[in-house]
């Protein structure tokens, strides 16, 4: 799935770093290998020999307890090794980890070798975020994919889905995979509160920006404002203003701002702003939890190919719709260890608990998100200024 | 009080700012008055005509509702209005205020004038650690104040002080005063839990420090290990080596680190790494507040007149020590909104409420905090690599 | 003469700092005075204590043979020693200084003492400049000094006055007082030449404003067009739009740019966009210095008290006017060493040889310079984006 | 020639760009065929029809007459056109001015072809220096040629090749092909002088880096000891210690660092620095130019295919040894217009003439120079703190 993710992009665009926060995606496919060679050849097979020695290093994304780590930053610098040669590492490393399967492997490694498969399903949806990102920096526009346009959609009026509050549970429970920061499941006190039946659209927000959101100071967190300043934000990442109307980058390639669609590529900041505005709130993450849990986990994912969010036709019921896809949904709740939280011991232990701090928990997964990666629990987190993500806004509210 | 503040202070001193963080004394001492000149003599006093125009945007701090400010990094590059002109407009402002309180003034300006008396006291803390923080800038290293040696002690063995878990009810719910954060007054659902009995010491940290505290990275939150790296952090601020000894700036000017006192000037990064080292955690605000709310409002404050933490003397009961004064103690909790948090309508809903982004709570005031400023339910805030205010550690752990 | 152009400073005026390349006026007036205590009174006094041995240390502008230096971003955060000790420190080396003199002093101490003297008429114009940066900054806009309007010019046409070329003598060559780095005289081949009968004009600046100077790179050097866009510039410093004319500060405050003075705190790379679009050229210092040599040293300089360049009233004669004061000319001749010039050895040696990179000769002097400190062979240097001095623009021109 | 210069490279290699002042080799040989389109097919060729419209901003450099331009450190962004596209634009555009050769073309294009095999060539040598950078950051390392070891040599001892001095004739006056900037020929008066007989070698230079060169700021420039601190400089770019020896990078990989050949990848600040510090100085680059002037033009250039300086094996004779090739020759001469410099008009006056300041002249060309791109007039300049090119030094002195 990785490779066929590569495979529309030449070995330039394998290669390029557009910024410290994106990753080239020769990177992506060598460091999602090293996973699989560090955490699962090394300690499972006797006398294991690296394919490369060098690659401990150059590959560790940030595991201080592996060793040292190729500075982020630098990580689009390293010309060689090729994308043939990464290639060469991925079959060498996969073929040795399928000899493994075949052999009786004990629990642990299991548990590892469905980690680095959902690691790997991670680095899917940062390829194509980065390649995104590339692709805007480069002035000829270039298209991932080719898509066929969609139908126009006249998406239904906001609802607010209610529900009465009190003590519930959340967090993973069962024996099944999950991350570690998805648990323990505990229970919580929570007041009564409303969540939107859908996610806000483009429409939606081009009224926000009409109405001189990103001249108003009053509507903004103190934070979001100063970036506002700093970064010249004007509207959505990835919009532009072209003969009198926006248009937006996709990954199909430039074209105007469909007003139908959900809108994303928004930070934290933009989603507060705009909640503020329209007089409501964003979601706390448990909010989003507790009707997650009662949705079907589908949607527009990864695998129906469109690789961007999709207008809503469906009618309103008495659940929120579009919870899962689209677009990764913004919430208030700063990420933080659940309560009685615990990292595992060793390396792995830095694969969550160290980031808790300064970002937010996004909740639903995106347009290019696996479907099998998703959950109910699934905390993703991203900092507030973070715009590169399929990240979008889905509001909340007190009830009355 | 503000004024006995600045005495010993020259004009020179009342004007440098020694970096974006800090204001020089003089902004601190024309801000609080600029607070009553707008938000109480404008409103109340017809006709009103301001001391000086001009000092509408150059002593506003953040109030875009009030409308535009001196930019902040600027603030030391105002040698003119000279502080002999600021005491007059201190004077000036004093005057019609106090002459308003002999009308019959409403309620909600009376409200204003209460909250710009804390205000004022917020400001009094921030003075002494600009201060604190100009002089450490200076090789000559100044005194701000002479202070006598207090007698050592021998702090008792850190005890952890239980508590059972449960709903409780935090946040402020009486009709006095308390800032719009404090509130509303709402339940919780509560893990078991354990509050140490008092303050972490400087032996303590220094053990950390000796057993390479800042140089594992396994000790470390992410960004808290990119701190330690970017700014060179060794030691708590102000510390030095000199003849193979810690030394530390106080506002009585520099002596060595007394193994006895608390550890301040700590970010949030070294309290959480401390507490990791440390094998249990930092506690949440909440459980902060369980025991803050049993606890008599006293200890070292302002009015001691020490401007340092100082040892604990006293024998270990049931109940935490140094819960007030002494430090500020970091928790782990974000600083967010209370459920159903309304920030109050005009430009004093700036006053807390666009800031509850990217930074952490902290709780229980320090020795430069006036006695009547605190509150169990107080809710201080800063960004986690802050270091320039007296804040320190208490640690938690969850029950057995 | 530094303490009468201190007096109309408060203490808090000559405390800080407006940017790297500026200092306070406190500091001015304690390294001058450090100059003598260092260079004269520390190897001529025998057992000479001095007045604080920190000093030492913080007014060492640059002189790495003394010892290590205050860095030079921090001068601004030295709010103690007062401006009062300061003082002190000044009589008190004074009162040795001159103590010394009544001795039998060597030539050698005599030398120093005078080129002590010269580095502080160098001090005292930089007080000027840099106090007025300092208000600058300043939304008040302080005035220095008060000042009877001057009565309007009509400054004659620009003519050119030629020069034959030939082989021509530069550089100081008697036995009086120079620096070294007029040293030593030397002959050179110069080509036929014509210099501008007078200084480029408001009026003229304004012309070429209008025909979008700042907006067509074609008339600049590539770094030049660089530093406009970073730098935002859009007029020569301290000019503003208001009412739809131009404004400019001086040190008697804010008043309308006068068409009919010299044009003032341009960049070297404005000097030569100017000259280009005007069709000519900027000196060479040799050429400016073949002209100066046949003036009279006398002008607008420091004596007459405007501390502003002033429109030329005088008819055109066939020698340049305006040479000496007004404002200092840029040439275009990088600031490098004569042939076979040769440093003083010791400390001393720093004063003028390590700068002789990446900046250009002005020559001239301004209207803050002394009329003592000037001579046709002096030459001062400044990197090309400077323009917080007073420097102006004359025109060359090949012969035809 | 350009394209087998990039044969050894992948596709990875030429995308990549190592820092704002190299440019990744795909963007140097789409260049170089912008240069042919942009200034000879377009005024040459009746409705020229451009190969992609974009590549006139995509691939313009620096000229604003042209139009706008990709920002230089948004180079390495370009993942498409690939590394396939730019080689067809290259044939493309390489056959339409084979075409127009075969027509019966003007002088003036003519001219301009010639100027862009000159422009090519320069080209060709900072496509050598750039990968060498951009592998310099590679910890893998990687090498851009396989090469043989050379014989050691054992230098000749440096002997002073003197000149009486007197007028002198300098620049380009022929007819031939020179740059604009060698023009035009003109006399100057020259002071007796010595150039050494050959290139300072790294034997020599680890002597002045063992005697402590990068901590004795009394042998610095002011500016170069700034750079020394703030870049870290311990040692010539691309040297390391490793195992107890100074190791450097080539274009054949990693190798010890050799005594006997010339020290390489300097900036003006250390030659600087070191001819102070052997007590001598370095030489205009007028003095350069009369001793090149009657050399050979010959040595160590592109053509051995050695891509790196090589020991001098010769005896020394009257004349200075390795003038042409080895390395590019740090002058003291800041990069000014001769007199009477007159840029030619259009768009190819930005050449050359708006960069004539806060550069410094070097000369004689390096191993990376093709042979025919060498006259004893050529100036090449860089910044004083460059370091990536093949810069050296050779020292002068003052005759006695």
């Amino acid at each position: 799935m990785t490779q066929t993710l590569a495979a529309p992009l030449s070995a330039e665009d394998c290669t390029v770093q557009s910024m410290p926060d994106a990753s080239p995606v020769k990177w992506h496919l060598a460091h999602t290998t090293w996973f699989f060679e560090t955490f699962v050849l090394e300690p499972e097979v006797a006398d294991y020999r690296p394919f490369r020695p060098e690659f401990r290093t150059l590959f560790n994304s940030y595991y201080n307890t592996v060793g040292p780590q190729h500075a982020r930053p630098q990580r689009g610098m390293i010309s060689r090794p090729g994308l043939d040669e990464i290639r060469d590492y991925r079959s060498h490393v996969d073929r040795r980890v399928l000899d493994l399967l075949e052999r009786d492997l004990g629990g642990a490694a299991l548990d590892i070798i469905e980690l680095g498969l959902h690691h790997e399903q991670q680095h899917q949806e940062l390829m194509l975020t980065d390649v995104k990102h590339l692709f805007s920096l480069n002035p000829l526009r270039p298209a991932y994919q080719e898509s066929a346009p969609l139908a126009t959609a006249e998406p239904p009026a906001l609802r607010w889905c209610h529900h009465p509050g009190g003590i519930a549970w959340v967090g993973y429970g069962s024996d099944a995979f999950s991350f570690d920061n998805e648990r323990p499941r505990h229970r919580l006190l929570v007041e009564p509160f409303a969540l939107a039946s859908r996610l806000v659209t483009n429409a939606e927000f081009l009224a926000f920006i009409e109405d001189g959101a990103y001249q108003r100071p009053e509507l903004w967190l103190s934070d979001g404002w100063d970036a506002v300043h700093k970064q010249g934000w004007r509207a959505p990442l990835y919009w532009w203003r072209e003969d009198d109307a926006w248009h937006t980058l996709t990954l199909a390639g430039p074209r105007p701002v469909r007003p139908d669609e959900p809108v994303c590529h928004v930070s934290l900041y933009e989603a507060d702003a705009y909640a503020r505005w329209a007089g409501s709130r964003l979601p706390g993450e448990i909010e989003w939890e507790i009707f997650g849990a009662r949705a079907a986990v589908d949607g527009n994912v990864l695998e129906t190919g469109l690789l961007h969010p999709r207008p809503l036709a469906v009618e309103n019921s008495d659940s929120p719709a579009q919870l899962f896809g689209d677009v990764w949904e913004w919430t208030s709740s700063p990420y933080a260890p659940y309560p009685r939280y615990q990292p595992p011991s060793g390396a792995l232990g830095e694969y969550n608990g160290k980031f808790m701090v300064n970002q937010l928990v996004l909740r639903g997964g995106s347009c290019a998100t696996p479907r099998s990666h998703l959950r109910a629990t699934y905390r993703n987190f991203f900092p507030p200024h973070a715009r590169w993500q399929f990240s979008g806004i889905r509001l909340a509210s007190d009830a009355p």
